[in-house]
Formats: C-alpha cells, structure tokens, sequence
C-alpha cells in the first residue's frame, strides 16, 4: 500500500503498493487534506497534538481500504472521502487511548502524544477525535452509516476492556483471544470496508460480503501484528519486542506454546506477565520457548487462513482494478516486516 | 428538583421540587429505566462501573430540563425519553474522564470510578459511554439532534482542555472564565433545553428562545457551583471546600478579588496555585481575602443575573406546568447548598 511507509514493506513490495493505490492516489490526498482541516480548532493543543499525532504517518491503511470497497462498488463522489476520513479519526482515538493505558512511549520509532504532552490531555485529545469523527459521519445524512461506525468504536472499546481484565492471566484460552483480536481491531477493518456498501441503496449482499473480507482481514492483521512481536527487528518496529508480553498480554504465538511446555517453563512466562518486564527471565528463554514449539509459524498459517477468506470473500465482484487491490491487500499484510 | 438528592436541597425546597417535577415523574422513572437496561454488557466491568457510576445518584438535572422543555412543547413520546438517557450517559462521560483528569478520589462523598477502578478501565467507560450515547441518539432518525449534542460534547472537551492549558496560571482573565464556562457545563444545559424544539419541525425560534435558556441555567449552575466551593460545608458537598484553588484553578470569586489585593495576597493565591495545596498559605487566608472584597457576594449577584436571563428566555412560551417548573429551576439553582 502506497499509504504505507516504505519502511514497512520490503523494498521489493513497495513499487507494487503504489501502483495497485494508484486508482484512489487522488481520493487519498483528498482524505489527508481533509485530515488536516478538521484539525483546525480554536484550543491550541488540539490543533498541536492532532498535527503531530498525523504527521508521525501511520499507514493510512483503513482509509485505503474504505476508498478502494467505494471503488469496487463503483462510487466517487465525496462522501467516501469524509468516511475515510473519520474511519483514520476513529482509528487515531483509538490509538492515543491505548498509548494511555499501555503507558507507551514510543509508537512507530517516536514519542507518542501521551508522552509528550500526558495523560490528562490526551484522555481529551482522544474524546475530541471521537466526537469531531462523528460530527464529520453526520455530514451525508446517513444514519446507517453512523451506526456502523458507533457499533465499530463500541466493539473496539470492549475489546479492549476485555484485554484489561485478563492482564497478567496466564489461562487465556484461544476462543477469548480471538473474540478480544476481532472486537479491537478486525472490527473497524471491517466497517470501513462495509461502508461504501451503505451509501448505495439496495446492495446487503455487497454488505455483507465487504463485510466478511475487512474481517478477515483485520484478523490477518493482528496476528501478524502479534506474531511480529516475537520475530521484527527493534528498530525496524520502533517498539521494544515481547512488548505484548511485557505489557502482561498473552498473544497466540505463546497461548499455542503455553499447554504443550513443562511447568518450570510457564512459570517463566507467568514470572514475566506478573513482573511486567524481564527481571526474572531473559527475553531469549522466551523466544526460544515459542521458537522450539514453531508456534510463531502455526500463528503465521492461521493468519494466512484468514488471508484466503478474506480473497473468497471478494469472489462474486467483478474483476477491476479495485478488486486486484483489495485481492493484494492480504498478501502485502503477511508480508509486512514491521 | 426530585431528580436531586434531598441532601442537594434546602429541606424547605424539597417538597416543592418534587411537586414542580410531578408531571415529568413517569418520563423520569422511563430515562432510569433505559439508563440501566443499556448498561448491561457481555463486558463485566462496563455493567459494574457503570452501575456504579449511575446508582450514586447525581441529580438528573440535564434529563428534567430535557423532559420539561420537551412537554413545555407538548411532545409525549419515548423519543424525549431516549435523549434524557442521552444527555446524561454525555454528562457521565465527562465526569468519568475529568475524575481522571483532577485525580478525583471523591465525587458526592463517594469514591470515584477512578478510584476504585483506577484511570486505564476508566479511560474506557467514558468512551463506552460516549459511543452509547451516540449509538443511542441514532435510534429516532433525528440527524439534527445528534449534531447538536455531538457540537456540545465537542465544547464541553474544548473547555476542559482550555482549563488545563491554564491550569495554574494567576493571569486569567474574566472574559476566559466565561468561555470556559460556557463551554463546560453551559453548552450541554443548552443542548438539552433545546432538542426537544429539534423534534419539532418549524420551530426555529422556540430552539433559539430554549437554547438560551438552557445556557444562562448552565451559567448560573457553574457560577453557584464555583461560589459554593468558598462556602460549602465541606460535609454536605462531599468534596474539600477550596478545591478549585487546589486544582490549580482560578473561579469568578477568585478572579474578581486578585486585581484588587496587595501583592503579597496575590503571591499567596500563586502559592497555592503552584503548590496545588495548602502548604505554603492556610485556607483561611485565602477564605479571609475572599470574604473581604467580597467577590462571593458578587458572583453571586452575575449568578441571579443568569437566572433572571433564564427566565426572560422563557417569556413567550404559554403558561402551564412545564412553563411553571423551568421557571423556578433557576432559583432552585442559586439555592442549592452543595
């Protein structure tokens, strides 16, 4: 994806990228100039953190998305840049919330707004891109559209306070970790696909079908995101790895691992998730724990499963250059190295 | 008001409130109802903070005034119900995240969310509550209600975020308090006044004549709100008298005396300010120097002075009881005693 930094694709993939977004470049700048108007406000830290949280970058990746399901849908008008929009202002709220909770310093190789600016006024940098995100939704007068987002934004959040109360448990069972995964992220993959489908009358299996694919995608995207915990390179991630573990968040490389290895070892694991940090163990027992298991690449094959439902569920549209994008779109996610 | 607590009210008032309010009782009966039914979650905290967070009590001010104004308009229907449960899951919101915000380890003598579940499960519930609300507010197809209270939760984040870019500061200005005023408490009394005239189509003036009113209410309740943490009893307020001072915020009592003490008293207001406690100056002092220039006494006086325009708003709509209990609001308003 062209959205994305050349740092996180391979070299290789990059070219690719640029040319498959080529079709929505112009909807993608629109969004970003949009991005960037919005942030205008009269309280000068929302205007100050609102730039430096969207000049860090990011992938852009849920706009592009949006953009391409209203291409394959045949749409262009401006409303797909609003929802585009909002779906990246959402996705942002989302993040600066996390960064609170996660006591993040670093996010992408920079500081993140929480620590730069702390946590009281970013618990109100978070609420404001919420709220101004559905203020934009509101402007199309579509209700349905609203909802999808709010249903989104509900499950993300509750996902997320599921994480919270399971913190630092070792008997995590893979049906919770799944259900916590699709509530904070593939959720919001999978409204932002759907979207474009509302704004045409009279196209619910489109819906549904768009539906299914920004789920499946989603979930190849945090099991790749958790899987790159194990093995990405520090610098090349721009966070610490084990961070998840660190953080006291068991992830499916180790819940595969966990049942299969002796108790002295789960201990190890239990040590660092009540310790919040590698005191008591070394980060390499821990990787070539998960190493000797392979569950990093049981956890890759899983991922790769939800990459090929996420294709099929592509299959009745017509062929075009939106679809050959969003039929990529799985692949550059299990590719992706940071 | 009934919807307030006896201890909010002189003993005196009671009665009358709950006479005033008599004929919005089963609306107020139906918005607990669906307050509570929309708190049940498949996430264990959000049900239990949430019922927390709403069994406390409060004073359902924002709700009354919504359902008064909206019989004053003869609307009976579930629809005003569904924006009283709105308007307050906003209300709690807020609350949730400055508790947050001002460390708040007390809030009408109760523990805060915050405290007892600590700031990141908190960060959340208020976005839980924030997107319910919204999610909420879609039910009735009403784009323009939803607005309207999305640009007062808007305001209300930017006022608290002026607060704390000031926090501290011995140089605000008076024409700064009232936009922060109005912004944090002002703009959602307005929103709830003036959604039921949203219900209506073809009634411009009574949104505008509603709207107002709802805003000089909120000014005067955050005038008496500011006045009374330099004369609340500390007991029936639930919370330390001279708070504000101690969060680090000049109020109207505070602001109309600085100018016109000695340095040396204004270099102890800076103490406190900087200290944010009562280490290096007594609260009597500062107590001492307000009661001197007696600037409670005139905040008062710009308090009725809201009120009075509240009730000027009120002047063109036909008498009856709705019309009689918005009436007196104001005054129950400026007689509080916590």
């Amino acid at each position: 994806m062209s959205a994305m930094p050349e740092s996180i694709l391979r070299a290789e993939d990059f070219g690719r990228a640029a040319q498959l977004l080529e079709p929505i470049a112009g909807k993608l700048a629109a969004t970003e100039e949009l991005i960037r108007a919005k942030l205008g406000s009269d309280v000068p830290f929302v205007e100050n953190a609102g730039r430096y949280l969207f000049e860090a970058g990011g992938k852009r990746l849920r706009p592009a998305m949006l953009l391409l399901s209203a291409r394959l849908l045949e749409r262009d008008s401006d409303e797909e840049v609003t929802y585009a929009a909002v779906v990246e202002f959402i996705h942002a709220a989302t993040l600066v919330h996390d960064d609170i909770i996660d006591h993040s310093e670093l996010r992408r190789g920079r500081r993140t707004v929480h620590a730069v600016w702390g946590s009281n006024l970013t618990v109100l940098l978070g609420d404001w891109l919420y709220t101004t995100a559905m203020r934009m939704a509101l402007a199309h007068d579509n209700l349905a559209i609203i909802d999808l987002f709010c249903g989104a934004t509900l499950r993300m959040t509750e996902g997320e306070l599921l994480v919270l109360e399971r913190l630092g448990a070792t008997d995590l069972e893979p049906a919770e970790y799944f259900d916590i995964i699709e509530r904070k992220t593939a959720a919001l993959f999978s409204a932002a696909c759907a979207a474009p489908a509302l704004m045409l009358p009279g196209r619910p299996e489109a819906h549904g079908q768009l539906a299914a694919y920004g789920r499946a995608l989603g979930l190849c995207f945090q099991l790749v995101d958790d899987l790159l915990d194990f093995t990405a390179d520090e610098r090349e991630l721009g966070k610490p790895v084990l961070s998840d573990l660190r953080e006291g968040k068991l992830t499916l490389p180790m819940l595969l691992a966990l049942p299969r290895v002796a108790a002295a070892e789960r201990a190890k694991v239990g040590a660092v998730l009540a310790d919040r940090d590698f005191v008591r163990v070394a980060p390499e027992e821990i990787l070539e724990l998960v190493a000797r298991e392979g569950t990093v690449e049981e956890t890759a094959c899983v991922a790769r499963d939800w990459a090929d439902r996420a294709l099929e569920a592509l299959s009745s549209f017509p062929d075009g250059d939106a679809k050959r994008a969003l039929e990529a779109a799985p692949d550059f996610v299990l590719r992706r190295r940071s």
